[in-house]
């Protein structure tokens, strides 16, 4: 997936390296041959590691070899090569190091959920770093995860913010969104055990538990199985790959999380020496 | 200090609500006259409230009351008031609330190393998430810490990955940098004592020490206290707000550390209802 | 709706007159006082007058008055006023006229659909013109229609093109996109009657029937009645104000078209005159 | 002629498709091999095929044969052949066809006004859809037109909007103008036989005339045949592939029409399937 | 006239001071109060104070006091003055300067080239300083001088480098040209009197004569008096405020040249001290 | 180094030749073959050739060879050759003549001053054309000379206009702002030998002599020859090609200078004609 712009590449290299790597020049050290490589300190899933060769690239590098984002690393695994003059991979090395850092530590997160819960689908939502949207997106896909909503303004989730200025009960706005937004599912949050299930009765396609445990998505899922067709119930709000089996155990085919955004990015290797 | 431009904050909410909520609009509760706040779950250290409050307005709705970056705030504490149409403020929640959280974490993370550490300057790395620099940088001073450096063009420091390329004894490539940016501090990264010593004794302003212990820089800056000047030595590379008391105790007067990047966001309870 | 960025608006005004109107300025009347008015030559709905009145106070002038987007105007009707120097009015105008020209047609046709079909949602794509996304979305919603897709990457609309690469029965990747994208509904092309009650007979939420008459889609509503639930039939391809009442009559409670980005701009009279 | 930017481009790209083709990766058939054509329905001059071709390959695509802009095309006529994995030529397909679909739209209809009036030369205005103006000029060059003016700032015609503001005889202003702006010529639109004649006599060098029918015109020319030089008559307003041969036997040698801008997309076929 | 838009100015800012005066921040000074003036060193016509005005009003100051760009200054005449705190206007300060410095400049070498061919048109060219059209354009035009052209898009002008690639006489392609583009004066430059005749009498509107002398130019002009109309007779290259009188007296009515870009910027005398 | 985005190329080209170059589309001479070479008329210093070289590849044109940024040419010497259609190469003639006419003659500029003052660093000032600075830079950079500062927010130079707010005495202030900023120097601005001296026996690292003559700087470097260690004294303001050899033989061993930016372009020959 081609995600990051020539322009996002070229704004990243201008913010950080914009009249090249003084230390390098001044050393007058930059025409010299060299070689530099990335390799995870530690398992981990690879996210960016297109952007990063096309930065190498960019800052006048030649990559001989990278590996695809999605990729399982073990520790130790090299997944870029390049070479070119000390200058230019210089220019380019915390640039692509620091990308593919952070990249790859929402891809491990978003990884470990989906494989602490087989056969359940793991939708991070958009609490991404602001700014960074493209290559937080990237990688939540590397990691096997999908997104929950790429925004405001094509899906519908109804809140008990929106829900304070309606009225009447339930039934009569879901009909009111069905009607108006026939393509969209109807997506509500409840937060306890019989809001949720009163919002399933009143029609709404899936119903996301805000801050609710295993337990009481069970009870939701019990409770609503005889609807036709049943709601869909998607805990949100704490989880983790700590909690991701037990919900998966509680019946539940889709959970919603910002975990994988909240952590520290990967450890990458950075080596880089005469050629 | 006015950090994101128009043209950022446009973007942002350009890419999560590019036309309006569409559940606030497909309710058809958009006019309604609504409130809206943001509230501190716990202390934190404000920032970024300047562009949550710009971004309210762009989207239509009314700041009241804002606090400044920078402030300490206990829990439960309002920092921003606004009021407008339901439609409006629900465009905006999100991505101010998402951009508070984030920008208030770091302020607060680098805010308590340095209070772990009176009197000392704690230097903030670039290793923000790519593409949110300025916010990052922002947040930074906020929590008032500084930048180590804003990128590899106006500033010298000198890795083991130049000094591979470099034949002679320090002393020849240090002086050849002294004369080349005769303006700039020399800090040159050292991976042991001895090295830091040796780097020191052949001029170097700054020793970077790469992940050594606390005792380790003590030794380096008593190995050095007698030379005219004395370099400054920082530690750098796992300095956090669990050890900086005591690299501060061993005598350093800088610190330079990454961990107020690596942590979640704060947690800003966002209240939205009729008004 | 606040939809054209400043930047947006800013890029409109240099691309058209950079330096300010050579005439006006050559004539050496831009200082003088004047005044200026956009009225409707024919009934129309109004779109892109927020823009156009930005657009007047970035040139230097002032609005004293302007009509929100979605307003419906008899033939005549004066929708925006403004004073200020000549120069500045001239720098507006045609950039200011031809925007809302484009954007009222747009919406005067997504109108009259919408009117043809009542109880019906209009649902346009993204045929707009290229590179002029965000002004035809806002038309759009002033005509009171609402967009089909945003985009490609967060619904899902199963063309026979994409099914050509699928070897299996579509029950098979029905169930698939179910358990992947369990949020979206699924959204199926088809081209007969036959296709159509198959695919709805597999499971699609909604049939989208490309270039089929009026009675075409009442049979496929018939033979899909007792489905539980029964799919949404939505004509799209060819579907116009002309045939909108059929297709409604047939029970389509859901129209796909393109039609409102097909026609020639709406009739903006403006009269610029010394004050 | 290269027009749109590498920056427009990737931007239409990023507005359609941010993170790939959501249907074509959730069916799992992004990798298979595929081959995708363009072709003609129905005859038309073709435009926007380089950046249509661009389109392609920044998706991902391989472009194995396109024709030029300006190309008059037979029903059925293939002029983009490209092939790669399905997710790529997905991505791009429906931005390419629109893009090619709309500037083959203008282009044609400029080639159809132009043939109606051999000799004579076609300038279009400049009321191109607001935000397309790079494409809808290229889509005019490639159908033999040229462009009335790009701007307001390097041209001059003086409309009654400007006169209104000068109280001399019109010798004066065209004096005035001669001696400010003398490497351009004098544009002036009248609204009648006689307005258009005196302005002539004034000095104008190009008569625009408004909405006036190929009689009026052919009386203007004959009553200024005798000046010296003898002006240039421009018949503007409601010219079209309708009437252009009527203006050219009155003895027009230039047209200025919008015409081109205002009609339905070329309809463009696109076959994708597997390879 | 408003040319440099919100980006624009932005952009100068964070390329200055991204993130405020380390300086001004690291003494602590940011927020006492302070007053800042600008006024002219020497005699200067002004240009781009209301870019100054506005990047001042952007850093956080408060404008009091701003001259309009084309105000004829004496030396010591205060043009803008400005309150608000140390730190915005230490902001300001350097980027207002530099801009109001440089266009000054420009305008009045402008100026000086107007006042000493009065009642002769000066246009210059486009050979300012690239990526700084805008401002250039500004000055230009606040010195009383007009552009030559904007770019190549929209005029006429014929190099030799042109004609090299021309077989026939210049009958021909003047008249070719005049038919493709009516609207347009042609416009060709000739190196010798001889050539400028010639191509005079083959019906060029204006000659731009390449580095010849008002005697030249003078020739020229008498050898092509008797044409009907007599073509406009343009010096260009070499052309100054040292020779633009005698090219007057020779009989010029325009003059081109680059003479305004190229020297030194005005000097603008700051002072910044507490209020 | 790379500098210059393909963005701001792709912007040079698309504000001088939005549509082509009209002149020689008109003549239809556009696609005959054709040969452009760029050549130094007197010895310069070359800088942005590699600039120039995109721009014609951009244009549709191909270079065959190219020289450089930093080369010394003789009179006469050609930097550039490229072949392509004549209307490919006449698009990119003038912008990139123009730009390495510009960045050429700031590079020889300040390639005289380096030459004049051997052994000593040549710092330029940010004192470029607003709107310019990565040109400029590169053009510094290019002609053996150091940038002093890129922006305000990394470095410390304390101006008169900032110790008018702050109350004590210089061993105050430095001693806090090396408190500050412990990884910066200390610069500071005097107007005077007396205040000089105070300023670095106050502990200043630079001492940045604000116009004051070689004999005062020589005064300056013998009073403080003593301190440990003695600072580096900077003459800064009038310093140019004619002065630069007196500071260097007064001790200076760094010059700040804006004087490169002051000059007129190099002048560079274009020569295009048929292949």
């Amino acid at each position: 997936m081609i995600v990051l712009s020539d322009s996002a590449l070229d704004a990243l290299l201008a913010q950080d390296v914009p009249y090249g790597d003084l230390t390098t020049d001044s050393l007058g050290i930059a025409d010299q041959p060299a070689r530099m490589s990335f390799a995870a300190r530690a398992a981990m899933v690879l996210a960016g590691s297109e952007e990063a060769a096309r930065l190498v690239e960019k800052a006048g590098g030649r990559v001989t070899r990278v590996s695809p984002s999605g990729t399982r690393l073990e520790a130790g695994a090299v997944f870029l090569e390049a070479d070119g003059p000390a200058g230019a991979l210089h220019r380019a090395w915390k640039v692509a190091q620091t990308l593919t850092e952070y990249a790859s530590g929402i891809a491990s997160r978003a990884r470990r959920i989906v494989d602490a819960a087989p056969g359940v689908t793991v939708a991070c939502t958009r609490k991404n770093f602001p700014g960074a949207k493209d290559l937080s997106v990237k990688a939540v896909i590397a990691g096997g995860a999908v997104m929950h909503r790429l925004g405001l303004s094509e899906t519908l989730l109804v809140f008990p913010e929106h829900r304070a200025f309606l009225p009447g009960p339930p039934e009569d706005w879901i009909a009111a969104l069905r009607r108006k937004a026939p393509e969209k599912k109807i997506v509500v949050e409840a937060g306890s055990v019989e809001e949720a299930v009163a919002l399933a009765k009143a029609g709404a396609d899936v119903i996301q538990l805000e801050k609710l445990p295993p337990e009481a998505a069970a009870a939701v899922i019990a409770a609503t199985r005889a609807l036709t067709p049943p709601p869909m119930v998607a805990p949100a709000g704490g989880v983790t790959e700590a909690n991701a089996a037990a919900y998966a155990a509680a019946g539940c085919r889709l959970l919603v999380t910002s975990a994988p955004f909240f952590g520290p990015p990967a450890d990458v290797k950075v080596t880089l020496r005469p050629a």
